[in-house]
């Protein structure tokens, strides 16, 4: 497995990238190779610092950076040299299975789309994020902000991407999908929302028990919970600002410290032919370790091939 | 002013509805009247056991009550004796000048709709609720489920709606606006709000600061914050969850306490033309109380005529 990482990504890259995998070196496993994407001397400087021999490594020299307020789709064209781009072409060219960055997320997106595409049969790709339920576990939100806008058949594959997720990363059984609505009974609903409903009832490949409202986001009501990525976008930022007010307030709650989403890593992008994993602005070690685990688990798990063999049963 | 109160709605009515007129006559406003609307034998039974006087106050028998899973429309036109029905009533007639229920929301919003109307201009009358931001203040969050889709200008007069009741309600001199988005940049957005954008901008009646996140609701960037009903309705469910979870962790915070929404009272429906304020199925004393303090600044500040006029200003 050939995990790529843009060493340059996110607010303390390079070196929490660094540390991030120092810590993953620890537990390595032995079928695994970082490919490592960025400034070369700044990166063997670090590792060299950090006692981190590059045996399983490989290091590819970036001399560009896609900076966090630049335009996706400008910069991923006229930054042919940049850490992201050069993990896209990576990907696209077989040299690696799988990608990771916490750098600009739009250009990640539009990279993940137009660079590897979308998984044939797959109409949008989409990005789910995780909400942590009062039991412990995760749910997963789906979308959150890849697609802002929604077609009702949008939202019934982002709950067949979500549960295939859900299932084999998660490890959830059977994961129920809730249709995210404002109110429970079926016929409640915007336009959208009360077109979708048919559908993801019909939808056998899915475990669909209904509407979910806001209060049983966080209930563990269902494991998938979908929405198209306007209102998904606006409630992910919105859980995130709920950390910061119990981190500003310093109320230390075991389950509100699982509001930190930087324990999780960063989110998948669902739907594109190889794992392509975005990582939070802010990403410090532990979320990229958690990271290279995930891309892992998608890997071993062949989660590309577990969705295409699924669209497939469709035709 | 007269008062209209649904003495059957809510889960601790009629009880906790005559406990909030008890608390509430304690500081009463020589110039209001109180209407009493419902079980004419149960609440004169009640106000005795809680030695309320039947002096400011008159009782209306209503025969009927509309149960909360009862659909709205249907129960508004078949139970022409229930308390929501009469309260509606009593405003088309000009025998009550606002109207308090803590019962079937729907049943409330259609009423309001049908029986009293839009002010003239009104394209579409509208929800708010109160969103306790970090720095004390309450900020308004502006359609929170009436209106579950919406067009660009629905949103902009949804902001005026706002703006006028965060200036002479909430008190704030010259309250800010934001278009509730899922970037901070203008031009992002779904469809409604890359459209909605350049109207709240052009808006002169407004004081509109572009858009605001997820993250920003809690923050105190804008006092009025907009968006169609689908999305305010899931985030205020959300967000009312998560005081459910501060309660059940014990964690006693003063500004995670002032998510407990029943404080507030209830939430006006903007832009009929006679305040109507709807509480929440769990109100107790206290928010009667509020709801009744509400309806009596909704009408010593003409809060109707001031909508009335901005909207003739832009004839």
């Amino acid at each position: 497995m050939k995990i790529a990482i843009d060493m340059m990504g996110g607010d303390f890259a390079p070196l929490e990238t660094v540390k991030g995998i120092e810590v993953y070196l620890q537990n390595k496993n032995p079928e695994t190779t970082l490919i490592l994407i960025g400034d070369e001397p700044a990166i063997k400087q670090l590792l060299d610092r950090h006692n981190i021999s590059t045996e399983n490594l490989s290091i590819i020299h970036a001399s560009q950076v896609i900076e966090m307020h630049e335009h996706p789709t400008k910069a991923l064209k006229e930054k042919k040299h940049s850490s992201i781009a050069i993990g896209f072409h990576l990907l696209a060219t077989d040299k690696a299975d799988a990608f990771i960055s916490a750098g600009n997320t739009g250009a990640m997106m539009v990279g993940a789309l137009f660079s590897i595409k979308a998984i044939e049969g797959v109409l949008r790709p989409t990005i789910g994020a995780y909400l942590p339920r009062e039991d412990g576990e995760l749910g997963l939100l789906v979308d959150v902000g890849l697609n802002a806008d929604c077609k009702p058949e949008n939202l019934s594959q982002f709950a067949l991407l979500g549960s295939l997720f859900a299932k084999h990363i998660l490890n959830f059984d059977n994961p129920r999908v809730g249709l995210i609505n404002l109110g429970e009974e079926e016929g409640k609903g915007n336009i959208l929302t009360q077109a979708a409903y048919p559908l993801l009832k019909e939808n056998k490949q899915i475990n669909f028990i209904g509407n979910v409202e806001g209060r049983d986001l966080l209930s563990g009501k269902a494991e998938v919970m979908v929405c198209e990525g306007f209102t998904g976008n606006v409630l992910l930022k919105f859980a995130e600002s709920i950390y910061d007010i119990v981190q500003r307030r310093e109320i230390n709650d075991e389950h509100f410290n699982r509001f930190n989403f930087e324990i999780y890593g960063g989110v998948p992008v669902l739907g594109v032919n190889k794992p392509v994993i975005i990582g939070h602005g802010i990403s410090h070690a532990i979320a990229f370790k958690n990271m290279i685990l995930m891309a892992e688990k998608m890997l071993q798990k062949d989660l590309t091939g577990k969705i295409r063999n699924s669209l497939k049963e469709l035709e």
